[in-house]
């Protein structure tokens, strides 16, 4: 049996152009905002104040995680760290609403059709078509990836089945290793959920009522071969941290 | 018989604070200055205009390669490409002139001496103490690596030994691609010089009169199963180019 401590931190990029503008994000890589550099730099900080240093680092395909990681390991002189850059972790895909404004959409389509859109367990978007010049097969980064695994539109349930070969991997990765372990993964509001529903064992119900701030690191202490949780906060102020979540939460209303 | 092409592009980092203060550098972890940061900004916008695109990319665990790295891709709009990070394409090591000013070791010890310790190939600097706290043994980064391998001191033919393995892994990886390969290495100006010894079999006579500037990407097109150089070239200027690698050569005078 194994008694080694496993530090788990997920950190959702901070606020890119296209969360500036309340648009559909998804997997259109789109670069942080000013205002998403600086939460960068203050997760970094925080970090760097409850002394968390990882051996494993993952994030995901599309910059806005990239950015922010690089920023992170830049405050914790880890620069040299080795980072596995997966497609797995990338947000939950948009489909046809893509690049849409979520206020014009409720407009559009209704407020209650948005907040299903967003915040249904199952119920994927609009999707794009095979042989749509939008599928994610003729975007250079998924060559090499099966075209029958890329996504043309997901729900969080979708996205879920999307990260459990990664968790998997992960998690067979963390308990065969020689001693602790302590990962940090920077990635995106609906991959990091389905993060922390399979480590959690959260219900459907509970999850989509779950809203992960930008940049506000969240750190868990996991024990034993279950992985159970021995310790789960956010880092930062907790006043703050809950007006970012409501934040998020209300994106979609008109 | 392989009837591919293989693309390769050399970057030496742009100039750190230590290269800006003058000082012996090598394995220690310095940033770049802010000149540093604008030469690779324009690295990144010849690559871009030279349409260069890496399938393999590769750098040291040094910031200043990293970050001249980083902003490269950021250019390409690249981020998300996978990128190993080496020790062995880490800058030679200066042992215990490491933080030293090259102009004041030129007066304590003789401008002859300084440009031995620069510009011989076989002459290492006065090594560092294996017990020494500065030894890379020390350092987190180095952890897994066996301490015997790691130096204390390095001449110019050292570091060519160090990279040797690198150099024949990555042949090996290329040779046995599916096509053509095209591979970007961000790393310093001796490690460099070793991949340039390795690739085109320079004497070590010759490879001591070769300086590389910071931040000119220079470009080879490798033909066959041996490699043969097909065409090499600097990106940028042609006399600004001349310029910038006379400064290298003239920084070990008085």
């Amino acid at each position: 049996m194994s008694l080694a401590t496993h530090e788990l931190l997920l950190l959702r990029h901070g606020e890119s152009q296209w969360n500036k503008e309340n648009r559909f994000t998804g997997w259109q890589d789109v670069g942080l905002s000013d205002r998403g550099r600086e939460e960068a730099l203050n997760a970094g900080k925080l970090l760097c104040e409850h002394k968390f240093k990882p051996n494993l680092v993952y994030t995901s395909v599309l910059k806005r995680a990239i950015h922010t990681l690089n920023s992170v390991l830049a405050q914790m002189d880890m620069d040299w760290i080795a980072v596995e850059k997966n497609w797995r972790l990338n947000e939950r895909h948009y489909g046809a609403l893509t690049g849409l404004n979520k206020k014009e959409t409720a407009e559009k389509h209704s407020e209650e059709q948005v907040q299903i859109w967003r915040r249904s367990y199952s119920t994927p978007p609009p999707l794009i078509d095979f042989e749509d010049p939008r599928h994610p097969r003729f975007d250079l980064r998924y060559q090499g990836i099966d075209a029958k695994l890329l996504p043309r539109g997901e729900s969080l349930k979708d996205t879920v089945e999307r990260v459990k070969p990664f968790f998997a991997e992960w998690k067979n990765k963390i308990l065969n290793s020689d001693g602790n372990t302590s990962t940090l993964i920077v990635a995106h509001g609906n991959s990091l959920r389905a993060m922390m529903m399979l480590l959690e064992n959260i219900s459907e119900k509970d999850i989509v009522e779950i809203n992960l701030a930008t940049a506000v690191p969240l750190y868990y202490r996991l024990e034993g071969v279950d992985l159970k949780v021995g310790e789960k906060k956010f880092f930062g102020d907790a006043a703050e941290i809950q007006a970012a979540m409501d934040k998020v939460k209300n994106q979609g209303k008109k």
